[in-house]
């Protein structure tokens, strides 16, 4: 999306330098716009695990390209299989919640099974990478043209009133490849002529709402209001919220979300107040393997730290961590929670839009059923 | 309650100097412990409007206090009623949510239209000052013992275990007098040697979570963790919360209950879990003119600045303010949502406990009812 006068995606190589991946410091913004290059597996695996990139579908495209890192780090003398489980063991411990880096780091494997000869690994470690980046960005397009349907009836409904869409966290074009998963149904609408209005979920303890979303939406000039995550439930109270649309870092085959901390309670509120609550999402962050994401998708606990310190730039010069408790004063950090599928409307993705149900997500989704 | 090994109440009449009102700056812990003197009328305006001092029983008793000031400040000139009347309508307009302010100042005025002389209006103001002070903390205690029986209760049902009760925002001694209202239960509890643990919402915008809850907690040595208030939904959902107890700035005749913003979503969320949802109040907070709170409540929008930056402490040394979001971002600042009595298991009152309904709430306090 826009940033300026320029289009960015959040992931690509360095075309003169085949050994660069470059992405946005996202822990940076909204006050710096960096460009970090990742050179080595390590590098994609501190990006992931410090979250200089986050946001389930990047992180599938960002562990893509980690193996393909992985078949660049290879010489005569490396015991190849051997090096190629280890990378994929180390990516995939960077996180546990965001199904995607299992399932972009099994089609690299599943890939580079067929070869041996490392200009062959990594040609075709390249293709992976570069055609699961593709297809997240064709998927989140795809996304963005169902929920536009959504969107659009609302407004006629308005009268051409804006459509006030609540979101949680940032499922942006950060998080993604371009376009975003909850932002893409938004970005079309306003890129079309709809008028729409985002409530910005400030989303503690990392503040991505109020730091990437808020910054995205800003920068594509997409009208829009920051509020504390409280605030959300009064906000749908007064009648002031149309829709939610969140994302989602897995979502299992009963159509349980596992995401941000918090979209629990802004479903539940949605639901008592009668407001539709849809979950965007790329099919690859479905585990059809979990059936009951409220019992069994792992939820990671951060640092507690991100919870008695907050960062912020003072003075509007420098980025600044500061305490906002005593100093004793204990903190745990779960970094999601998990909505039920009886609070999801609906799930918004590339195929189409689906209840958030069994047998409906095995029909639209049957080719991933194992 | 302890801060060391002294015993604070959080407003008292200075001994050595009747004409200050001594009251503990809330804006600055937990990082300073300053007291400030209030003088005038005005000032005790600014420190309800600034939020130096929070919550709706203390606001009552600090406006009470506030019209003793008025009556010190009448002189042979004065036009007394007039005087009064201002002053009244003045300290009225501070903060539009707690209902306590209007009842305190209310009490004052009816009191006061008994008598013409200053003396006898500096007597009288300050005797009905210093009883709402003592009646406010009296409830309190009264609240408490009330509310530890539940406790007393999830305690057996534990075996001992500890029981691990959510609070949002601060309804701590802060806020009151002392013990608090939806802490008082607790103090009483683990001073009699009953195992707690409290979750602590931060309660963004202004943190009186993190700073004032856990700072009271700390001081008390009951057992507590801080946590985003995204988080408590997944708490609840991982089975680790008990119960859930809040405060209330205004609770309407049918139990709906107004209370900082974020109180809502917890409610939701407890009753999703089958979490038993408390709110505890003094009578004072019961506004028996408001039939249904959740749509005639009136909700404090506050300055957005509170949600688009965030105050702490740098480097363990100074306070400072830090911006989280863009610099052109706008926000939006509800101060209170509304809890519909639906979701409240009981009411915790100096008068008893009693469920969220007409009835029940016009029975227990058939004395106020106008």
């Amino acid at each position: 999306m826009r940033i300026g006068d320029k289009h960015y995606e959040s992931i690509w190589l360095d075309r003169d330098d085949e050994k660069a991946v470059k992405i946005i410091d996202q822990r940076k913004l909204p006050f710096d716009f960096s460009i970090v290059t990742l050179r080595t597996v390590e590098d994609v695996y501190s990006a992931i695990r410090n979250m200089t990139l986050r946001g389930a579908p990047l992180i599938g495209a960002a562990a893509a390209y980690g193996m393909y890192l992985a078949c660049l780090e290879i010489t005569t003398y490396t015991k190849t299989r051997e090096h190629l489980r280890n990378a994929a063991k180390y990516l995939l411990s960077s996180r546990p919640t965001a199904v995607n880096l299992e399932w972009a780091i099994d089609k690299q494997m599943s890939v580079l099974a067929a070869y041996c000869r490392r200009d062959r690994l990594v040609e075709a470690s390249e293709k992976t990478a570069e055609d699961i980046a593709e297809q997240e960005k064709q998927n989140c397009k795809k996304i963005g043209k169902h929920g536009l349907g959504i969107i659009e009836e609302i407004s006629r409904q308005k009268n051409g009133e804006p459509v006030n869409i609540l979101t949680h966290c940032n499922a942006g074009w950060l998080a993604c490849i371009d376009y975003g998963t909850a932002t893409a149904p938004v970005y079309l609408a306003h890129d079309k002529g709809i008028k729409v209005h985002v409530w910005v979920d400030e989303t503690r303890p990392r503040n991505q709402g109020a730091r990437l979303t808020a910054w995205e939406l800003g920068n594509h000039g997409v009208p829009h209001t920051l509020v504390a995550d409280n605030t959300g439930g009064y906000l749908m109270q007064k009648g002031d919220v149309d829709i939610v649309i969140t994302g989602s870092d897995r979502t299992s085959a009963n159509g349980d979300v596992a995401n941000k901390s918090g979209t629990y309670l802004k479903a539940l509120a949605a639901k008592d107040n009668n407001i539709p609550f849809y979950v965007a999402l790329p099919t690859s962050t479905i585990d059809m393997n979990i059936s009951n994401g409220v019992k069994e998708i792992p939820v990671e606990a951060r640092d507690g730290k991100e919870v008695t310190h907050v960062e912020g730039l003072l003075n509007n010069k420098d980025i600044v961590s500061i305490r906002v408790c005593p100093e004793k004063t204990g903190a745990i950090n779960y970094a999601f929670d998990i909505t039920p599928a009886y609070l999801v409307s609906g799930l918004i993705t590339e195929k189409g839009i689906c209840r958030a149900e069994e047998k409906e997500i095995e029909k639209l989704f049957s080719e991933k059923k194992n």
